[in-house]
């Protein structure tokens, strides 16, 4: 089988998908303009919006918000090669923090494939679930997601 | 007391929070416009991006990314006099999106304080456990979140 992370052309079907399958993003930089670009429409805080201000928090200077965090890992979620037919479409979602995205941070996604379930109530979809890591370029985990994926059944 | 929702200026230590606690958030209506724009930068899948594909997938039309109606309803939390000493900082979330948010959606948030638990490793905060509901203008829920918050103790 082809490295799925080379291969972004491919979409895949639940029988495509195995425990242990796993996936390797690209990787994108976060500059201290998109976290204040972010958090200003949708998490004005204090530490995510003003350099001056962020010094005299908890986090002594900039961070990104958490969903900041959440949204650039879809968008390196989506070049990872992980492409579903039909989308990727989420049921639902655990997320971590274990410490904050900061300016110049270069993230990059890990995702491997932990749980494969077909549904009883639907016969044409399964339930795949995947867990993920968000790393920065030091190795560090500013984010963990599980996410339980809506994947079609193969029509035979 | 006062109804928290109708007082954003207080900010809420530790010792503020109890269970069964709620708060009502304003509102914000989502339009295909910002649906667009947040998944063309996060999730730029068809049934977020291209009115037209739309209609051909899975949703029969635009939907806004799951990220997006989350990053909303941080927007909306931070706007429902959940107002907490040193910020809202996450430690973690559960998130389910039960429906899609479409365009022209009106969305609120109610939030209820379900868990308060002092942390044994850190003796000046304490972690606060919210669920909140994200609810459309016909009451319908498309997006629940079960967020582990860090909130400092007051100091004595």
């Amino acid at each position: 089988m082809e490295p799925q992370s080379s291969n972004p052309a491919t979409s895949f079907s639940y029988e495509d998908f195995f425990v242990g399958q796993q996936f390797v993003s690209s990787t994108h930089l976060v500059d201290q303009q998109q976290i204040i670009a972010f958090a200003t429409e949708f998490d004005p805080q204090p530490f995510h919006t003003d350099p001056e201000a962020a010094k005299d928090t908890l986090f002594q200077g900039m961070v990104a918000s958490g969903w900041h965090t959440a949204a650039v890992t879809m968008r390196l979620l989506n070049s990872s090669g992980l492409t579903i037919v039909g989308g990727m479409i989420g049921a639902g979602a655990e997320l971590t923090w274990p410490i904050p995205t900061r300016p110049g941070f270069l993230l990059q996604v890990e995702t491997e494939v932990i749980e494969l379930r077909v549904l009883r109530s639907r016969s044409d979809r399964g339930l795949v679930t995947i867990r993920s890591q968000t790393k920065n370029q030091h190795g560090e985990v500013v984010m963990t997601l599980v996410a339980r994926l809506f994947v079609p059944r193969q029509s035979r």
